[in-house]
């Protein structure tokens, strides 16, 4: 490589073939060609090579650089398939004349120097979804929310079934639905063992429960509408309301779970209710017979929606998991929202839709139209994965293991946080509520941190109220991916910061 | 199973166990005791066993019922957590007083007959959504559009990939923008194959391209604003950034490709513009040196924004890649976009951007908070499938053979469909377009109809153009999917279909 001459203004022409500036720029263009190509551009773009003007002869420009006619031929090729070159008979090549004379002030080569910054002007509505919280804690992380057990996934199998699915052959169809014999397997899954009877049409394959709840919020109601959430509830789900456009209508909950009146006292003209009557998120009330039973008739009488997300449904380790609103719905009005993420593997990235008949179809040309349909890579795999037999297993396995996490956290934290935090056990869930015992002087962001600086990631309880009044202090501990050997150490570290905190 | 006897009014109560009807309903409480419990549940949804009315002892209903008091007992068990029925030490179980009398009334069984359609009622923007055509054709059909060869997806290598990348563990973190290998390997390749210079920070891995663009257009613009549009051009890029809430402006394109000149006369408000151009879908048009500067002016001098769709980019026959837009960007105003997806494989619904740095982060935000990126299922094996060299052997084998395959379609057409329509060559991309010739009579969406009837799935030019004064007839035919040896028979039934619809 020859050193970089300094650039004259007049031919004999000099190109600047390299070595490339860092690892942007020209780094790509390793072939020598390229490197020819990328130096005439700047030339041009410079204006050093005017326009109009006459290239040098290829067997001229060949001997200045030292290479090949071939590859000075190559490059003057495409330099003319992109407009900057043009070659007529007898007239040998030429720059074009239509360079617009602004653009050719020498300011730095284009394209070498990458483009700088421009402010990023978001939109109103851009800013408010960027308006996300940061980075997620790592999917091992003692405590964070929502993280199954990673130490329990069956990867060897998972792995297996994945590689036989892709040697039998690549997908020969998109399925914006979902494959259907996942569609299948889970229709199987969702009536033996959540009490949602469905036949597999009306199971729809989606990415999210956040991308479910927004994509049946554009379907179904105007921007500017009002739809009810739990309060306390996960903030996630209004953000996904918000980003559909609705206004959202914070309902407090007892625990009784969610009412429909004590909803439309506050606004009476939503058309959707999204509530986890399972187990309310995140202090885990269940939503009581009659609060169900009034909240089925509003939506018949009001022709509203109730979107049902069936958190931690799987999850019960006292009596049996409860049968969902979606088995009492006589209209069609409980549109039913499940994970199968948090219970296997939030790197999975499937969840599913329940929905009535007559909106599968919309639904189906919807997420055609918008591209947002879920990844089809693993379903094949899934399919296999549930009806072998391996999600029942897997269920099985984690209820057993996340009943002993539990215990062994709650005793660990009488023993350990007894003077601060009280941590009772909890039925059902994957994660743990903790309060300050009477007295206490608690701050559950500043607890947080505290113990995010001790590498444990917990959750503050008062950012699930919408209205900071109602706010009840406490922090959500996710015990499902902490190993039982972990736990006393973990909150032993926890303890040390909570209290070097003070 | 006895058969299912009549339900008279009062007790002794008499319940029936089945069995269930159709594959909905009870068909997943194979149990003994799910079925006891739904026995029950219908009993007192149905009001034959009344709000406060005791329930006839366990030992009684499991004598008439002929099953084991154990079952009783967890059927009752999981109604009162449901809050069906309440058990008081010394006065047994009964019925909870407070059931809404109106849904009492026994008008068919709730949760067996399964809802009743409701009407689906879409919000006006919902039935936006739900406008998009209907089902795509299979992916190995000839000669839909877009769709690449399965016959040449390595899927051996692919498969074991894929197991090995699962095998050493599950990702132990989600990626919004996209697994940081995959994301290194992307910038890679488009540095060095695309001649996009840029890092591993400005790729962020989408689904697809249309879930990209909905998502910068939410972030950059407010609902209402204007965009252009090329016309013709690819009715998905319409949809998206319809379901963003943008107003599209299409922009008659002529050989040169777009012109912001021409789409500042029809529109002077516009703050992004959407183009293709290395090649122009569908009629391939490359975007004139001259066009390029000035797009890119405007949107310096405008603060505006580029949407850069790099479609078909891969794939030059004659001369080399055109160097796109992005590489002449100085203020960082084009966001590039491309899929992997559709030179790859379709089912990897793998896509990318590049962005100048500044908008990396609120894109982060966003795709965090909506749940809406990418499945990061195979992005560790698409990295490695890249760094190891076999996605440039892909490309390099398929150029060849989608060469090949044209120049078959360019043959056969000739010889089979002279006289209705000319196919000529392109130095590039994934179809044809067949146009009628001089004097033939011919409408495009009756020739894809029949077609369509002979099997075959061709693409009407005419829906193309949203201006449908401007539309022009033709057919285009996707011939990357098809093998050689398929192109002459394909072509005979499309000439006998057409002959046949005159």
């Amino acid at each position: 490589m020859k050193p970089s001459p300094r650039r004259p203004p007049a031919l004999p022409l000099q190109l600047d073939l390299g070595p490339s500036p860092g690892g942007c720029g020209l780094a790509g263009h390793a072939s020598l060609h390229g490197r020819v190509r990328e130096a005439l551009r700047d030339a041009i773009l410079s204006g050093r090579l005017p326009p109009g003007e006459r290239l040098p002869s290829s067997r001229t420009l060949a001997e200045d650089l030292g290479c090949a006619r071939g590859t000075i031929l190559l490059a003057i090729e495409q330099l003319v398939a992109e407009g900057y070159l043009t070659t007529r008979p007898g007239s040998g090549t030429r720059v074009v004349d239509t360079l617009p004379d602004d653009l050719l002030v020498p300011r730095g080569v284009a394209g070498r120097t990458g483009p700088s910054p421009a402010a990023p002007v978001l939109s109103r509505r851009g800013a408010s979804l960027a308006a996300a919280r940061g980075e997620a804690a790592p999917l091992s992380d003692a405590f964070a929310l929502g993280r199954p057990a990673l130490d329990a996934f069956p990867r060897e199998t998972w792995a297996r079934l994945l590689q036989a699915e892709w040697r039998a052959g690549p997908p020969a169809s998109l399925h914006p639905l979902g494959e259907p014999r996942l569609r299948s397997a889970l229709a199987a899954y969702l009536s033996a063992g959540r009490g949602v009877a469905c036949s597999e049409e009306a199971v729809i394959v989606t990415s999210s429960i956040r991308q479910s709840l927004r994509l049946l919020a554009e379907l179904l109601l105007e921007p500017g509408e009002a739809a009810y959430l739990e309060e306390p509830g996960f903030p996630g789900l209004a953000h996904a309301l918000g980003a559909a456009g609705l206004r959202t209508v914070p309902v407090p909950c007892d625990a009784a779970g969610f009412s429909i009146a004590r909803a439309q006292s506050l606004d009476p003209g939503a058309r959707l209710a999204v509530v986890t009557p399972a187990q309310g998120h995140p202090l885990g009330a269940t939503m009581s017979l009659e609060n169900r039973l009034a909240l089925l008739a509003w939506a018949e009488a009001r022709e509203g929606w109730i979107v049902e997300d069936d958190y931690d449904g799987e999850y019960r380790y006292a009596g049996r998991p409860l049968a969902p609103l979606h088995a009492l719905d006589r209209a069609g009005r409980v549109l039913y929202v499940g994970s199968v993420s948090k219970v296997l593997l939030p790197a999975l990235q499937m969840s599913y839709l329940v929905l009535p008949q007559t909106l599968v179809e919309p639904v189906r040309r919807a997420l055609t139209g918008s591209g947002g349909f879920a990844s089809i890579l693993g379903q094949g795999a899934l399919a296999r994965f549930i009806a072998e037999g391996h999600f029942a297993a897997h269920l099985r396995r984690t209820r057993r293991l996340y009943g002993e996490r539990q215990a062994a956290l709650v005793a660990s934290a009488r023993d350990l946080l007894g003077g601060v935090l009280a941590v009772p056990p909890r039925d059902g869930g994957m994660h743990l509520v903790a309060r300050p015992v009477a007295g206490a002087k608690f701050d559950d962001r500043r607890a947080v941190e505290a113990c995010a600086r001790a590498g444990i990631a917990t959750t503050a309880l008062s950012p699930h109220f919408a209205d900071p009044a109602r706010a009840e202090q406490g922090l959500l501990l996710g015990y499902a991916s902490v190993p039982e050997r972990a736990i006393v150490p973990v909150v032993r570290r926890m303890a040390e910061a909570l209290r070097a905190d003070r």
